[in-house]
């Protein structure tokens, strides 16, 4: 017999849990909700990606700018205590159980049901737990919040090496005495850093010519900057052609495609994610698996009949970042429940922050996006070490800001940041871009002196203000 | 002869550097600009405020930072290493010396004059320096701006005792081991938290039943909390009666209205400022010497005819912080030279900054000024301790967030932080409130995961969102 719900939800990870409790609190009476989980509710966000390796790398942080710190800098030198690091980690993961979470789901007054669900037609979740095979039913939708996992490349010898991808990279129990990392985006460039700060050996094969190139050009020449002058080694246009490991432990030896080799203790491999739509049933709904699934701006599969699926989070392929799945989350949850939605951010003022030191803070276009979608852009640059309230953390401390201006509605489209606390900045971009605030009005939003976001004003003076 | 020039600007500072400079660049041909100073370019913000004393602080809060990092909290017990700290001040006040604005100004094309300058009737101006006395003209303006200096309470023993002021209290040149302070605002506690992380034992004495009245109600909770955990003892609801320290040197005993005595080896002052109108001439304009020189949104005073006199800065009463006298100046520095102008903002939208650990950042109105304006508002709180981009800074980070809407415009008119990194978040709050951004574009302005800045989802959430 099938079990019947207003709202079936596949993945409790943020955006599962987020449209979940949106729709079971959007109505009154109450919508009924299951949300079906085969791992930890709380997903991959909050395991083994944004919460670990954020416990990983802040003491780093706090140590960098320590480190700077007039009066406190002989204090800090040498690694981090790497035993209380990884406690702390520990603690912030609850230990990998998801007791608080499903204290939290109950609270909400979700169904939590454990296992794997799959589509099996219109409206109909199978979901096989432990228990054996159970048939749920969706009175108004089903959601897909599967999530992504990662890319792991072709190449001789990876898979039986064991690398570590970003689950074994934040839960590792042991800090490695050499670690090798294919990759040159976030994931790479934040673990490198981490595990440096722990004692690693750290070296870095990026097969294109620079790190985090999505980013304004001078992201990845900074952070590359920082990478290197903490001691690791950054390899660029460098690829592993092969990786040797017998028995998928102990030493590995990564060939490179320059001929040379490099020996390791762990490799970890961060080269991009794949949306989980493979084995969700996509095809008994006429979609294709394995592909992410595409959206409407209320969160609705396209191609679907009737409106009933939704998918929110990295499964749709919009953004495969943990704050704008929880905000899709939010708007489809809140679309089932009856209210007028429309998801522009996505498009339009996607924030990121990549927690290196020096921070990486971002949001909307870069010059080259904007450019590229025929925008009329002006862009104008200041350096952050040249704000007294940059210069006052210490000697040394700097970064780049940008703004990018849509010269047809002097609005500001994109804004990128790099150097101390410039995470916390960003917000002030954000409602910027989002709330499109003219940069007349701008003028006289005045930063408080003497912080680093008083680089707000001298990037209008530099604009011409 | 009197020497004719466009503009004249009393008092080189923040202010009077800003509207000089504006002034002189905002025409073509420029206007010529005489910059007048008594002491030194770059004023008591530069040399015996905001810069020194966040010199002095700001090593403490990356120490109070570190403490709670896991893995680096056991280096950074103790005090900072006072004379590494006292150093860098030193540096970051250019040794009170000011021959890099003294460059800065040439070029910007300003007309250094170095003496104390009076109004001497309608559009002139008389400076008596080392070289004697000149008579300065100016043909379409003269800015006032010659700030505030600290106000020393009527107390028997006070003024023979010579206690520190902010310029004491930020240029000593060594660390007292004892040190009272009286005074409950913002300079009280910066210097407090600042002397304690050298090394002194601080009492700090405030006459009123909280610290810091005139924030948010938890601000001063929560900054009290914080002094005491440094050792700082802190006395409310006491006054000073009496000072007593025979020569003016040495040891001082400062009796209170309990009856009890305290003993300390320097006395701070920190019991607000007085704006510099006494000794510029201000009879012969026909204004009243004494008071603040009260101004129109162009910055212009009051009651002199013409609209030749312009007031910014400390000077004017509007708001005694260096970035809202800047923007003052940058407003009527362009005037004067022919743009029109509104400065809107000091009533609406001024954020200030208290760089103490925890931080406070505001803008705006808090709840309680709101009511009394009469606005339909509407409060909502967080704690900034339960985002999870605080508890990854380490364990026991709190503070608090609060939004005043205006309910009747679905706008933010005010909000208050307290926490780790809030000086920099403030500034979202602040574009949000100069910016009047709909309470409903805000929920698509995304905070990234995980900073301290998620907060603003929370604070929106509670609202209803």
């Amino acid at each position: 017999m099938a079990d019947a719900f207003d709202v079936v939800v596949i993945g409790g990870g943020p955006a599962g849990e987020n449209a979940a409790a949106r729709a079971a609190a959007g109505q009154n009476p109450p919508l009924s909700v299951a949300l079906v989980e085969r791992e930890l509710l709380g997903g991959e966000c909050s395991y083994w990606a944004c919460i670990p390796s954020k416990a990983l790398l802040r003491p780093a942080e706090a140590q960098w700018l320590a480190r700077h710190a007039p009066g406190l800098s002989a204090s800090v030198q040498g690694a981090l205590n790497p035993r209380e690091v990884l406690r702390r980690r520990d603690a912030m993961v609850s230990g990998y159980k998801d007791d608080s979470q499903l204290k939290w789901a109950e609270g909400a007054h979700l169904h939590v049901v454990r296992g794997h669900a799959r589509l099996s037609g219109p409206r109909t979740v199978r979901v096989e737990g432990q228990g054996g095979t159970r048939e749920l039913t969706a009175r108004k939708a089903v959601v897909l919040a599967t999530g992504s996992r990662p890319r792991l490349p072709e190449l001789p010898g990876l898979k039986e090496a064991r690398p570590w991808d970003n689950r074994g990279g934040t839960a590792a129990k042991e800090v490695p005495r050499r670690l090798v990392v294919l990759g040159g985006g976030v994931v790479a460039v934040e673990l490198s850093q981490a595990w440096r700060s722990l004692g690693s050996e750290v070296t870095l094969v990026q097969r294109g010519p620079r790190l985090l190139s999505r980013y304004e050009p001078f992201v990845g020449e900074e952070v590359e900057k920082a990478l290197r002058e903490s001691g690791i080694t950054v390899l660029l246009g460098t690829e592993a052609s092969r990786v040797h490991r017998p028995g998928g432990r102990g030493e590995v030896t990564v060939t490179l495609s320059s001929g040379g080799t490099l020996q390791a203790d762990e490799l970890l491999v961060a080269m991009g994610r794949v949306a989980n739509t493979a084995e969700v049933g996509l095809e008994t709904v006429g979609l294709t698996p394995g592909k992410p699934v595409e959206v409407d701006d209320q969160l609705r599969a396209k191609g679907v009949e009737g409106g009933w699926l939704y998918a929110c989070g990295d499964v749709n392929g919009r953004n495969l970042l943990t704050h704008m799945g929880k905000y899709q989350a939010r708007l489809a949850g809140d679309h089932i429940a009856g209210r007028e939605v429309r998801a522009w951010a996505d498009a339009k003022a996607t924030p990121q922050v990549i927690f290196t030191h020096p921070q990486v803070a971002s949001v909307g276009l870069t010059e080259a996006q904007a450019l590229k979608q025929g925008l009329r852009v002006r862009a104008v640059q200041y350096a952050v070490g040249d704000v007294a309230g940059t210069a006052l953390l210490g000697k040394g401390l700097g970064g780049t800001a940008k703004l990018v201006v849509d010269e047809s509605r002097r609005v500001i489209v994109g804004a990128t940041f790099t150097g101390p606390g410039v995470g916390e900045l960003l917000h002030a971009a954000t409602v910027a871009v989002a709330g499109e605030v003219p940069l007349d009005t701008l003028w006289h939003a005045v930063p408080s002196f003497p912080t680093v976001s008083e680089v707000w004003l001298r990037l209008l003076e530099a604009y011409g203000l």
